[in-house]
């Protein structure tokens, strides 16, 4: 073993150039990827700016207003926990609704089920469906499924006007609560969400870090817990290297439907990961993301 | 909610000023802790720089050649789970050898348990040694524990002249394989713990990051099943948010001993953390820990 596996830091401080690295950070702590030559896309949205970099060994980059949404080497991990935590959960998704997930990730782990009829997703900024169907290829696979109902639309005004008792399931994947994605962190919005699922119907959530952005984290559990009741509420983690700090939430709810633990397939969840050749999830990640470390359950059992 | 939780991250990268941020990175990824006032120690010793700093929310922290160490805010978790898990998992443990872990926290977990009745430290840096019980009192609380006796020393050395079968634990916890740690990353030096273990005895090892340093992952998980077999070896994973890409993982071998989930007692262990009070560990997250993501399950198991 060589010195090279782990440059001594020493090396990356003195030589830093900020300009050189996309930084995600807050006040106390940062997360800094390496950008490589020049950037892909650029784009002021009329909602926030949409960049995509190239990268030193983690592939291409998207970023919202300089943050990290997805990079090639990582996104897998993201988008497979959000959709298959409630896929291997819910016994017969028909109906999905997404709101957000611009870059398709989330549709390309939702067509994979022969079972889903329709998904209607909803994404406020066609600039991020563009540059990912320009410069991500991989992640942007499915937006022309013919399953895929591919409105560019306001989310919160979509399901203000959404039908009772429409969707079986409905996935929030939202960037952080600054700018458009404001409004998807709010009591009302979810009164909304909760009011177009079917009984039985389940939601999962990106809900922000316990350890980068904790007064989001807990706030957005406390206004969940509200809307579908204390113990429909279930947040799980998973480990993100291309989000700050590495460990990021995300929180499956039911309208009186399935618990995300007791009522799973262990062997069908086995079975499709291995069919699928999943990258992260698998049946016992499934069950282990949502034991939580104390101090996690303690910001948000109180 | 109000954007002041997550500030969009342009202000970060237009205001990052390098000299403010201690930068624990490599040429792809980069983590920064945002550094108040002024450097509180530094200390260039024969082996290492090792320093400590204040920090914007974090607490103090310590860093050897610029790569973090532990922040006030986060080391429970690290120290906690690599000595419960062992601990927990061996029903009588009575000799511990701690090989680094140099600033305290693992033996103030260590401690906790009355069963043992000795504790070995070997670190080689006693500037560490220093640096912890002079700012970081709430870390290296156990240094005058009647039940510890602490060597300044050379881990590699003190193993190879240890006596065999005399030890139940132990822990190496060690910085990373750079500088003086290099050595611990060994198999000569393994074979060695091997044999200063009884038989039944456990090891944890920390083992490196999947994410930020794969092939220093990968190698040494590789070294430790040539030396204890590959089915006495487990990885599993921590949340460390204040280790570049925030996942990391610690390593479990046996030497003919206990499987540490099949034969870790469930009850006593959520007594025990209860009783403790622990930050991080709980006997779910015990479990939890060793289910790997697929992609990490691949990386070690070829």
């Amino acid at each position: 073993m060589t010195n090279s596996d782990r440059p001594a830091s020493e090396l990356a401080s003195s030589q830093f150039n900020p300009s050189e690295w996309v930084i995600d950070g807050n006040e106390s702590i940062a997360l800094s990827i390496h950008i490589k030559g020049d950037r892909l896309f650029k784009e002021d949205s009329p909602y926030q700016t949409v960049e995509v970099f190239d990268t030193y060994g983690n592939g291409k980059m998207l970023t919202i207003d300089r943050m990290v949404m997805c990079t090639e080497a990582d996104e897998a991990s993201y988008h497979e926990m959000i959709a298959h935590v409630p896929m291997q959960t819910h016994p017969s998704v028909k109906d999905v609704l997404v709101i957000g997930a611009g870059d398709g990730g989330t549709i390309r782990e939702l067509v994979r089920y022969p079972g889903i009829e329709r998904v209607t997703m909803v994404e406020i900024d066609e600039a991020v469906v563009r540059a990912s169907k320009q410069f991500l290829p991989t992640i942007s696979s499915a937006f022309n499924h013919p399953k895929l109902n591919l409105l560019i639309d306001d989310g919160i005004k979509f399901v203000k006007e959404a039908a009772d008792a429409s969707y079986d399931l409905v996935i929030i994947d939202s960037s952080d609560p600054v700018g458009p994605s404001e409004g998807l962190f709010t009591k009302s919005f979810y009164e909304d969400v909760y009011r177009c699922l079917r009984t039985g119907g389940v939601v999962t959530v990106q809900s922000e870090s316990p350890s980068y952005n904790p007064k989001a984290f807990i706030e957005l559990n406390q206004c969940l817990k509200q809307v579908f009741g204390s113990d429909r509420v279930h947040c799980y983690l998973v480990f993100i290297p291309m989000y700050p700090t590495g460990m990021w939430s995300l929180t499956y709810c039911s309208k009186q439907g399935p618990h995300p633990i007791e009522n799973f397939d262990y062997n069908k969840a086995t079975q499709f990961a291995k069919e699928h050749d999943l990258h992260y999830y698998n049946a016992d990640v499934h069950k282990a993301a949502f034991c939580l470390p104390t101090y996690v359950q303690k910001m948000i059992n109180g």
